[in-house]
Order: structure tokens, then C-alpha cells, then sequence
């Protein structure tokens, strides 16, 4: 299908402009990488960027066209299977260790399924309106899902590319923007105690974990006006942090030696390794690539802690959604004013757990967020790898404590 | 020191009493042993009899005699290290899986040192006491956590013999109790939103994860008036139960097939180990022996869920404290009436976390508790293995998902 | 440089035409594959493709260009480690696992390493006359190493395309060429006791582990005339070859419990997998992909045993050297006339070790063979995928007992 | 049974003396050690000594009492699967890293036990003597079968105690042995070259793999007249032996890192354990707890190699069988003139195959052997934990070339 013709498809729907968008911005990511960079698995928690391409498009396939498209038909039967992640409820999954040996399909192939996936969902959305309707709640889980994956190509990618001896370059830096210099004393927020509402509430999109709303009684509390710098993790490092157990939790303490932990993810011998290759540590820019471990081990050192996410959601409410997200390109934690979103992943200390209330979704889809409730850690703000529309106050992102390859940093917080 | 002398003392300070009587108590639970029953260990996670035997005195060695007691030496320096848990403050320790290793010391040599830190201990608390004034509360502490060791002992020996093929038995089955019957559908009891205490409040002992006390609200909500039975547990298990994805957790799932269970821990062919030896299911008692995973597996099945903690405080506040103990002898879960406490351990729904407010004591002793607090879920009300005056509303007992040597059972909750 | 230019060097020195006859070879193996088929490692075994295409060119940069031409400069110095394999002599090696986690250097790029390695070649033959006189052995050992990793590259791709779920093929199968039939009983071909003869003599290429020469006392026995078929390991299997402990070294039994082994490598619900893809067990074609635990539990069954490779040298001394190799484009065994080479490796019951008298090469091409002469067995007589002109009647072959993905096949001997 | 009855019996047939004297021997040996000593297993290659002591009497009632004593009945039916040890043909074996887990049956019912084998082997040997007759080979390799035992026995007891931060010592240290001293340049023997004959051939006791006597032709060596010494092997460790790549099998060089060998097993800054505890390094000793790749290691980097188990026994045949023994009570190889019998078992670099003509036994008495002939090495000689009686010179040890636990020393060889 022609671009104009996709064009003028859009009037039919008001979710098309946007599912295009989003399809364009995923191949906006990949389009700088080679066939090789795409198919090359670097641990099981990652994934290939060919992956990422074709499971998002199978979403759409399976969850929107199959159940909507007369006389459908998949693209190619084997994806169901090859492409499925986690969705019991769809039928099998080739094993996630195993993403990393498919060099067939080829990345061509996988850009001919995303065109055949966006020709049929444009069909979708502008001859079938009223199938469309019905599966309008799904199709923008799938956006959204789609967004999840723009951020994770990009971290399953820094750490394939931080493994190879020849420190690849996802994009180039952008000049005149890195400040290399100290940073103040942060300042803090103090809110009193009393019952407090979080949640997602309205109408618009959120993910089911986000929901009910509900109260929680949070006791009086102060936080931090900005993310924990490398600076302030420097001093903690030199002060001997990684080697005084009275700072960790014991299974970090464990974690820390088993994995010979000495600094964060990508940091070595003064240098950190980037998106953009390997470059200086900036001591103003917010720190990253910690796990749950470090964090709470550093703010231990800190004489705080981290805070719960209804203590988060409480800061956050009114907060300014500007910060430095995916469509700023840096894709690196930016030095500069403190905001709740963008940057680093906030971790917090509560556990990922349901909502009071919680339900999940019928069907497969269903077991999008609720199956993955235990021993994960809740993690808020977004990273500059997030697409800033994919984010809110009420968003828990939710990670293991031992996990380092996502952009996640600190938030300090104190009792009052 | 003869006993005839030791009664004399107790008079000299009220905590010598329950001392005596706590430790002879843990003597009595080792006395059907033989040396080779315990040296063993059988995984990583339990520890052979003798070492429990040794490590409730070198607590006490550790913490009180050595600060108190002038011109102290120690029973043997060695002992330092080989019976150090994991109390970092303290020094070096013998590695947890190498404790099944050690053939020296021999069982005797270990009751000899029980003996000495008795005499000490006494010693101090009758001659000197103004220093064990000083170390009341680490004393106290002291005998709480060697009634956490009577339990784990138990559990512990549990293990190590349900792996031998020839299945022994720690004790003779109590004539006439076994009562292989029915069960009737439980009641439940409801509870109104608002805000709710819990944690530990008065001057009286509690460890100092149960402090401080603090509000949380909490939505309205029903409690199931007794424990799921092992009945109930087989009708799940034959409505393909384990089977089921959509019943599980991701990660239980995942452990559900990497261990390959099928069923509670100790069941095998319809029948079931317990410290008795093999014996028949009986359909009426509690089912013990699951996993956090399973216990959320079944809550889901039966279309209820598990309990938050604080809905389990709120309801067991004013509970009566009656129930199946380590004192009864039984050593395994009863049928019979409902009760909060004893017969099995009740998974809670919540991670375990520091309550708003939490502080660790100082020094070596801080590492009790605070350092776990992470990647473990709380149970409530203790087992049939618990001393009855060790367990309490508050108390929060605490471990990983996947265990199941434990007495651990399952309370079920709903929202109103 | 020019094929022209590289042609009228050729005149230079007479291992100008082979250098470049073998390397051509190779560009011809890897044609048919997308830089995805070259980058990815399915086990840490086995290498990429273009791992291999690299490292035979590092071999000739490392011990040929480097020594031998004035000026050298390395194509890219990060090379050095990247593609050296196991020469600790050399310095550091980019860890083998690692090895499927390089997507750069591009499979471009390492086609324009070996064309610089080509060209610099061409210039030191043609050009440099006394340093390559010098360094013959080392070029002739390099072509060697090649011809291995020719072998190399197609047994590690086919394993890499079993493990993908489309079967992928990596050529066309030859019409009218499978011959579905049953097998006439082998002949036996018999040899007397007595003082034989072993090992490599003549002034022609060897490796260093065919030599010296050397005596060794061969009891009397026979061999059988051609390698055991497909449908003779059918009877084995269907006979419970897989389920009776009595036929296996105990060793063997547990590898076939612990990797779950029922039949050879690669088949699968009676069909196997091969470079064109998925398709019918031949009955009439020699049995491939099994370990040396499976051919010689098929010995016991068959009242045989494997032969020793001095008896295989024996038997294979004087026969012809036609047979399936790689040049037939086939890549999988043929049914046909019995040879002693090509088709499949013959496992030896001897264990890989130094002959009498042998000596490694000074400095790191002294790793080649020597260091891995321990746990390995000896097979014999090259494959369908050994280049014709690379193995001889003293050419020993080596891999660890358990290995299957070579294609490696059962000659039977017996006791005469 | 009495003694004096006992005693009686040993009339009747010429087995019983000899029964009875090594069974005496396995009792003596156990004598020192506690029911803990007794019940612990410190890895999965070595066995507690109580399943040693049940095991070797396992064999007498399996292999001789069940087939031959009338009215047979197993001594506890639940012993046939406990203490099998890996002979498949007498069906399911409790698993060998489960021999640790039985505290039950007790040390003293294994003794019970074997006392009732000892009554019944005696009751079969005076009163039936046709029946015993049959199987007079039987249980001729049972009592060799129970010597190999004590020596396991003495060495997974050490490996125990080694493990154990109290290094207990086995047994007292005998005074004025220890001669601390330099020791001279061992001398060197020649054979010229030839078809040897080596094996067992003769009408007394020998195993299966020591059979048939067979023709080898042997090219001219030398064979140094007395073990390496510590002395010697520590010139070697300050030479830079364990961190230099070029003198080790590859897999040796990964062994050593994976396994951090520096020095061999039981040393620990400049001290070594013993079965008398912990005491200096002797430089006049034989070293011994070397593996393989430590012997082979050694012997490249003196100039010189291992010897084949041909020139082994070429070399031993006529040798006087003097030597430091079982019976010596040192358990302990000791300084002194050369001998090819005892103290340490030489590592040849012969991987352990079947001699030409090889059969193994028929029944399950014929797993004893032959199933183990892959991927491990022969050691000849014995050492000073070998009953004298036990060893000869086709005697043939085997080991993995990584094991080290065991009495094994280096003898050195080279091409003449």
C-alpha cells in the first residue's frame, strides 16, 4: 500500500494516525542496524531487535487481525509460534534462550511481515469500523505494548553491543551537550501524612496493573528533587560501598559477589560504555544501570531510602511531564533540572504487587501484567529511552531487584 | 553445675527461669536423636540438629557472655567461625552448605558446649547483674531465636529424612487423633474499609520487624474462618491444578516445572512423610507443605485470593490464641475448629518489607532481621512446629516463594 | 587486487594456486548464506560463520603476514584478539561463547579482511620469495587449517538451522540421488597378527600429530567392509538399543539420559535434519551424528567393537581414495560401495594421544595439536563435508566422546 | 558367632582365613571413627564410610549368599537398593550423591550387618562347601573388591577432614619419621626397544581389565628409578608451573582455573593436610594428590614425559614388591629409596581401554569393569593407603585425569 493511500485511510479512524505513528517510530529505531546487529541475543533477559520487530507486529496479527479481519490469514503460520513471548493462553512459544538462533527469517522478511501487518490493520481501521470498535481497547494496548519494546530494542541492544571488544556506536553524540561539572545539593519535597489516592483513574489508556484507583495511608515523608547523580554515586563507590556489608541487603550482598559488581552496569576504568560508544563519566548527569541492590544499598550509605510508590505517585501527581525522553535522541540520562519523568527509572521499594481490586483482562491478553506479580520491584518515571507519550504518574514499570541493563536510577526519599 | 545449684540461681533474676526452661526445651527435641541423625544436611537451605544445637549457644556466647562476663574465654575459638549464621558484624563464617561437612565437633563435644554457656549464662544472670541488666533485651532475643531454631530444627530433620529411602520416623503416631474425614465449606468473616493498626505496640518482646506500629488503610474484605484442608487441596489437584497456566504466577509456573511438582512437598502416592514417617492423606487436616506459588495457585482456582498482612493482623487481632503447637506433640497439622495460630503457617500476599518508620538494632544483632527484606513473602500465625509462647499477632515470619519445607498453608481472602 | 593481477602472481611461487584455489573454496561455502546465518553461535562449540571466515584469515595475518612482510601493519589491530581461537602463545582471545555476540565487525567487513589478507598474501608470494620460502610450512599448515574449517563451517550451520523451527536449507537437494533401499550384511576383510607400521613418513604435508612413524603390535583381527547404515541403527534402536545399560560404557549411558538421547543427532519422528532440510531416513546410507558412547554401544549390540586406529591405518592403508566428499556438493553421507573415505568420520576406539616420539611445533603454532591430546578419541577417513584433497590414510581426526554434530559414523571391527 | 567358632570354621574351606582377615582389616580401619565420622559425604565422587562398610558386605550377600546359601534371606531387603553401588544388572540404586543423606540405617546396624554376613559367609564357607566352591571366584574378587574399599575408605575420610576447619586428624603421627631433608637427582633405567608382553596371565587373582597378557611393541625409554618429590614439585610451583599455559593440556589449563589449583590438593601455605592433621611439607617425600594434568605438566616442564602403562610394567615386572603400604600404618607416602610399590600411584598417560581380547565377566559382576573404559587414565603401583596384598604389577588403577583426591604421584619417563 502507498503511503498516500495509507494517508488517506486515516480519516476512517481516529487510532490509525496514531498506529502509524508508532509503527513508523519502531522502524525510525531499527533503521540504522544491520541485519546482524537485529538477530543477536546477548542474554536470556534480551531479546534481537528482529524480535522486538516481528513479536510487536504479532500482537497486532494475532490479538487484532485474527479475531477481526474477515477471510484472515497469517502472514506465515510458523510466527505464531516463533513469535509468541509469554502468552500460554495463544498456544507455544519457541523458548526465549532460543531468540537468538533464528538468522531465518531474515530482517527482510521481518520488515515484509510489519508492511503486511500495517496494509491489513490500515484495511482494518478504515473498511471495518465497527470490528475496529470492538477491538479498540486492544489495538491500543498494542501501541503501547509496541512502545514498551521501542525502549527495550534499545537496551537489549546497549548490552549486546557493550559484550563486543569493539564498543559499537548505536547513534552519534550530540556535541555541545555533555557538562562535565559538579552538581549542588539536591533539595527536598516534604508532604504530611494522611490517606492518599493512587492509581490510574480516567478514561484514558492505562495498563490494568495501573488500576483501581485506591487509597493508601502514607505516613509524612520527604523526597528528593531530582535523581541521584554519578557524582554522588562516585563518592559512594570510593567510600567503599561495594565493600562494606552493613549497606546491603543480604541477597544484593550475594548478588554483588557472585557477579563481581563494582560500580554500575557499563561503567570501566573511569569510562561508561553508551549508546553513543564509550565516553567519560559526566559526575552531573543522574546515575544509571543500577540494580534494586545498589540502590537501596546506596541510599542506606545516603541516610535515606528509597520510597514506596504510593510515596511517589503522591510527588509526582502535579509534576511537570517534561524531561529527557527517547524523541530527544540523547538517549542517555541528561544533567540538569530535576523532574519526575524521563532520564532513569525511579526504582522504589514496594514490590510489584495487584492493586487492591485488581483484575486482569479475559483471555490471553489477560496475562499481559498480572502473572509477572512476585519478586519484582516497582520502578516509576520512565528513562530517555521511553517515548514521552508512553508514560504518567500512574505507570509502574516492574523489573527483578538484580536487574542493571535498563536505564534505572535513584530517587532518595526520608522519613519526616 | 547440678541442677540442685542451678535452681538456687534462678532466683537471682526472672529471666534465668525462662531461660532453663527454653533450652532444656530444645534438648528434648534433639534427645530421640542419633549423632549421625545430626550431622546431616540435605540441602543448602537446612542445617544439620547438631548445628542448630550450637549456634542457639554461640549466640548467647557471642551477644551476652562475651560482653558481660569478666575474664570471659571462649568454650573454643574455633567456634567463632564454624557456628557464625550470618552475622557479618561478628566476623567470618563457616559456608551455610558446608555445614553438613563437619564430623567434628562430635554431637557430645556439642552438648558440652551447650552445658558451659548454661553454667555461664547462669552464672551471669545470678552474680552479676547489673551486666545482665544491661543485656536483657539481647538475652530475650536470645531465647526467641533459639525457638525459631526448635522449629527449624524440626523442619530441618523433616527433610533430611523424607529423603532417605528408608523413611524414618522422629516420633510414634499419637493413638486414636487421626480422624480421616470430611471437611464441611468454611465460613468466613468480613471486615469494613478504613484504617487499620497493626505491628507491635507494647513493652512486651517482639522482634524488631514487627515495630513500629503503624496505620494502613485497608479496603473492605472477607477472611476464610479456618485453613484450606488437604481435601480441598486434592480437589484442586485433580481439576488439573498443576497443569493449568492460567492458574500461576509466571515464575511458579517456571519452578512448578524446573522441580517437577505435582503436589505438596512430601506427598507421594497418595500418601504423605511426616515426622511420624509415611502415613495416609488425611483429607480433614490443613494442607501444609506448599509454596507461596501453589498457595496462590489454589487461592486463584477457588476463586479467592491470599491476604495482605494487614488484613491477617486485622482479623487475627482479637483471635484466641488456642491452637495446634509444638507442645501438643503432634508435630503435624489437626483437623478440627478454626484458629489464627498453630497447625501451619499462612502465606500473606505481601512481600516482606520494613514497616514506615523501621530501625534495626545497632551493631551485629541489626542483621537479624532488616537485611532479608527482600524477595520473601510473610506468613503469619505459626505451625505446628512453633513453640506456643513464640508466636503472636504481629509476628511476621518470612520466606522465599519457592519454599516448602516449612508447615506453610494457606488462608484464603476475598474483597466485599 | 585484480583476478588478473592475482593470476600473474600466481607464477611466483607454486603455493600461490592452492592458496588461492582453497580460499576460494571457502568464499564458495559461505556464498549462499545472509550476514544472519554468519553471525549468530548456536552452542558455545560450534562457531559463526563469519567467525570462521575471519580466523582463517587471522591465521595467515598472525603467522605468515606478520612475520614475513616488510612494513606489516595489522588490517585491525582489535583483530588480534577477536579472532584468535586458542593460541595463548599469541596473547589474549575473545572468550569462544562469546563468539555469537559479535555483529560488528559486519560480515562486509570480514570480507574485506580476507580480501586484504588475500592480497597481501599474493604480494608476499609473488614478490617476497625467500621470506615465504621461509615460511612454507606455515602457509601449507595454514591452507590445512582452512580445509578443516571448511568442515567446520557447514557441520556448525547445520547445527545452528536445527535449532530453528523453519528448518532452513542450505542448498538443494540433488534429483534421482536418494536411494531408499535396504542394505546387503557387509563383507569382513581380515589381517593377520604382527609388527605394523603407523603414522606419517613421506616429505608431503602432515600434521604434526600424524607423526613420526612408528611400530605398533596388531593382534589379528577383521574389519567390516563398508560403514554401518541408517538401517542397521534403525535395528539397533528399535531392539531397545537406547534403553539397555548393558550395551553402554557407564559414562555414555548418563550422557544419553542427561541430553535425552533416543536416536542419532538430528533425527527427529522419522525424518532428519540436513543441509537441504528436513527429509526421509535412507535406510541405505551410512548412520551420521552419532557420539563415540552411541557407536560403541552399537558395537557391543552387534557382537563387534570399534577398531583401534591402528588397525583402521592398517586396513585403510593401501586403499583408494575415492569417496563423498565435500566437492560433490552432496553434504550427506551416500548410500553405495564401502570406502574408507568421505561420507562419515569412523570412530576409533583409540584415545587421542601422542605418538611415540612426537614433538609439538615451536612457539604458538605448537598449540595446534599437542595440547588437546586428552579425553578426545581418534576418528578416521574424513566426511562428506572434508575437502577431498585434506585427508589421508594417517590423518587422526578428534573429538570428545559425547560430540555429535560432526558427521560421524560406526565402521565395525571384530577379534580374529 | 563367637570367634572361637568362627576360628572353628576356618578348617573348612581356604577362602575363610582370608575372609575373615580382611574383613578384620575393613573393622580396624573404621575403628577410630565416630557414627558422624562415619555417616558425612564430602563430594559426589567420594562415599561415607558407612556405606562403604555396608557396601562391601552388600557384594558378599548379593553375589555369593543370595546364589548359594539355602533358605536365603537378605539381611533387610530395603540394603539391595541402598547399597548397590552402580551395577544395573542387580537392579535400582539410591543415587551416589545421596549416600550422604542416610543417618539411618546406624552405624551400628551396618555393623549388625556385617556381622551377619561374616556369620553366613562362614556358615557357607565350613558347611557348604560345593555351593562355595562355585563361586569361589566370586568371592575371591569380593575380598579384593572390599581392599579397593579401604583404601576409599581412608581416602574420601581424608577429603572429609580436609573440608572440616578443625582439621581433625585420622590417626597420631609416628615419631622420628619425618626426615625434612634435600633429596639427590633420581637416576634413570633403560629398556631397549621391542615387542613386550604385559597383562596377567597366570592361575592366581587378577581383574578382569588386567587380562588377557598380550604383545606391545615398547620403542626404547628410560624410567626414572623413584617418584618426583615434593621437593621437587615445588622447584616446578616456583617456577611459575600452575601460570604457565605452555606446559598444560588445554583442558588442564581450564581445569586449574575453574578449579584454582595453585599447588596440589591438601597444601595451604606451605603446610599440607594429612590423615595425622596438618604438618609442614616434607621436600624428601613423594608429592602425591596430583591429577593428571598436574603429572603431565609437571613432566613437560623437567623435560620429560609420563610413561606408558607398557613401559610401566615393562619397567615393574621384576621389581622387588617393597614398599611403604596400608599395613604401614603411615597412610602416608614416605621418604626413601626408590620402589615401584606403594606410596603413590604413578599417573601413566595411557587412557584406560580393553586390552585386546578383552571380555568382561558375564552377569552384573561383569559391570565391575569394562564400563568405565573412557576418559579415564591408569595409574599403576598403588600406595600407601593399599593393602600390600592388593596390588601387582598388571595391577590397573583408573581415574579422571582431573581427580586428585586419591594417593596419586608422578613417575617420570623419556624416549631413549
Amino acid at each position: 500500500m502507498s503511503v498516500q493511500r495509507l494517508a488517506r485511510h486515516a480519516a476512517a479512524h481516529p487510532l490509525l494516525e496514531r498506529y502509524r505513528e508508532v509503527r513508523r517510530q519502531t522502524g525510525r529505531l531499527a533503521a540504522p542496524l544491520s541485519p546482524e546487529d537485529c538477530a543477536l541475543q546477548s542474554m536470556p533477559d534480551a531479546s534481537p531487535a528482529k524480535w522486538h520487530l516481528a513479536h510487536t507486529s504479532w500482537f497486532f496479527e494475532t490479538f487484532v487481525l485474527e479475531r477481526a479481519l474477515p477471510g484472515f490469514e497469517p502472514f506465515r503460520p510458523e510466527f505464531r509460534v516463533l513469535f509468541n513471548s509469554y502468552y500460554v493462553g495463544v498456544g507455544p512459544r519457541h523458548p526465549r534462550p532460543g531468540r537468538g538462533l533464528l538468522s531465518r527469517p531474515s530482517l527482510e522478511e521481518v520488515r515484509a511481515y510489519r508492511a503486511s501487518v500495517d496494509e491489513r490493520m490500515a484495511t482494518l481501521l478504515s473498511r471495518h469500523g465497527d470490528a475496529a470498535r470492538e477491538l479498540e481497547d486492544v489495538i491500543e494496548l498494542g501501541l503501547h505494548h509496541e512502545q514498551q519494546h521501542q525502549e527495550l530494542l534499545l537496551t537489549d541492544l546497549k548490552h549486546l553491543f557493550s559484550r563486543n571488544p569493539l564498543f559499537p556506536a548505536y547513534s552519534q553524540p550530540e556535541r555541545g551537550k555533555t557538562a562535565i561539572g559538579a552538581t549542588t545539593q539536591t533539595g527536598w519535597r516534604g508532604f504530611g501524612e494522611g490517606v492518599r489516592e493512587i492509581g490510574h483513574a480516567g478514561p484514558e489508556f492505562a495498563f490494568d496493573n495501573e488500576r483501581p484507583r485506591h487509597r493508601v495511608f502514607v505516613a509524612a515523608f520527604e523526597i528528593a528533587e531530582r535523581l541521584v547523580t554519578v557524582g554522588e554515586y562516585l563518592a559512594f563507590v570510593e567510600d567503599g560501598g561495594y565493600r562494606r556489608a552493613e549497606l546491603w541487603l543480604a541477597e544484593g550482598w550475594d548478588a554483588r559477589a557472585a557477579q563481581d559488581w563494582s560500580a554500575p552496569l557499563y561503567w570501566s576504568g573511569g569510562r561508561q560504555f553508551t549508546l553513543q560508544g564509550l565516553r567519560e563519566l559526566d559526575a552531573a548527569e543522574p546515575v544509571a544501570h543500577v540494580s534494586y541492590f545498589e540502590a537501596d544499598a546506596y541510599a542506606r550509605w545516603a541516610g535515606a531510602r528509597l520510597p514506596t510508590e504510593a510515596e511517589w505517585e503522591t510527588a509526582a501527581a502535579g509534576a511537570p511531564h517534561g524531561g529527557n525522553f527517547l524523541e530527544s535522541g540523547r538517549l542517555h540520562p541528561a544533567p540538569g533540572a530535576g523532574q519526575f519523568f524521563g532520564d532513569a527509572w525511579e526504582w522504589t521499594s514496594s514490590a510489584y504487587a495487584p492493586y487492591p481490586g485488581f483484575r486482569s483482562a479475559a483471555g490471553a491478553v489477560g496475562e499481559y501484567n498480572g502473572k509477572f506479580m512476585v519478586n519484582q520491584y516497582v520502578l516509576r518515571g520512565g528513562s530517555c529511552a521511553t517515548p514521552a507519550s508512553h508514560v504518567r504518574a500512574s505507570y509502574r514499570n516492574f523489573f527483578p531487584a538484580s536487574a542493571r541493563w535498563q536505564f534505572s536510577g535513584i530517587r532518595l526519599a526520608r522519613d519526616l
